[in-house]
């Protein structure tokens, strides 16, 4: 069981998508094979580097994905960190998709599976990065120790969510890419991104497609 | 400029045999390699998943270090993590052995480095560990933002040694590599290995060898 997290902005915007109807997100990590599938009747998201890239519907920020006019459509979407995250996370049982967004809910689906958990962090460009880190501190503070750790990092990254539950947005902001974010003027979408439980949905990776985690999806 | 970390206890150990008069270590990965400089003229240093492997002389304890039978002597030496470690880190500029007990020593050399620093933490068998993090998050600490980072990992690690300073043996209570060696009967190795500034001695890596730093080593 993976859960793939990405707070800023793929798992976040994924989240934000699902929950307003969006029928199913194609990660893809190419904008070539975005292009292709928009040929074909999805909507088109691509990111990269913070920015929407030009000739796409979409970019990363969840609040573009409110659009009514995107319910029970498909979606193309490519991201700088999230989408590869996503591939490099299939073949596990389950490919879930964490963010402060859905957090009870998903807490409440993990506390109860028998099996090994893998909280799977973009980060950024291949480094760890704080917001990641912070969320998958949140999870494992929720679970209370209900698993046993593999290594320090699960303790390291609850211990880090301990000290900054009061106040998140000062733990990331000297953050490489919330500073980064910040300075696009994306700031509000940094909010957003780290507001607990907005939505009650967990997104869930079926094949090529992500869609909503079923009450037959579930392993208990 | 790298900086080797393994608290418990490789980089202790050397720290304090290299306070303690030891001419050299010559870090080694196998046991093999280890008998055979034993055979010619070195004390044998070998530990192997915490404890000291049988026929060698020392094993990772840094009390056994300070026998002063060793003076002027050279030592091959095996470790779990650290002697890999340290072998990963050949070509760099300068590759130093960091610990609590050069904290300061170390700490004022780096300070006026002009150039790229790498903490380098050992950890355990390829996983990240917490005490090697916490020195790590001591030297960020230390050095008051006097470097830039390149991602948000030292960031992490300052945050960390500053929850924990006050109390760095509970910080690691829990941790996986703690747990073992107090099980082993080990408590007052890892005491010793939290305490700050025993010695000012900071130990290097040169070709082969690990000796003392002098001045004219010294990069300003």
């Amino acid at each position: 069981m993976v859960v793939v997290i990405d707070i800023l902005r793929a798992t976040s915007s994924i989240t934000t998508a699902i929950a307003h109807g969006v029928e199913a997100i194609k990660p893809v990590e190419s904008l070539v094979e975005c292009r292709q599938l928009m040929m074909d009747g999805h909507i088109g998201a691509a990111e990269r580097g913070g920015k929407k890239v030009g000739g796409f519907e979409v970019g990363n920020s969840p609040f573009s994905y409110m659009n009514p006019e995107f319910e029970d459509k498909k979606i193309a979407m490519t991201t700088t960190n999230g989408t590869v995250t996503l591939k490099k996370s299939k073949g596990a049982l389950q490919v879930l998709v964490g963010s402060f967004l859905n957090y009870s809910a998903l807490l409440s689906y993990l506390e109860r599976l028998p099996c090994d958990v893998l909280l799977h962090c973009a980060g950024w460009k291949g480094k760890v990065n704080m917001e990641d880190t912070l969320f998958a501190g949140a999870i494992i503070y929720g679970l209370k120790q209900m698993f046993e750790y593999n290594s320090d990092a699960p303790m390291m990254a609850a211990n880090l969510y301990k000290q900054a539950k009061n106040n998140l947005k000062a733990a990331i902001e000297d953050s490489s890419h919330v500073s980064r974010l910040i300075k696009l003027g994306l700031e509000k979408d940094v909010d957003f991104c780290l507001k607990f439980d907005e939505y009650k949905v967990i997104p869930i990776l079926k094949g090529e497609y992500i869609t909503k985690l079923k009450l037959s999806d579930m392993l208990f």
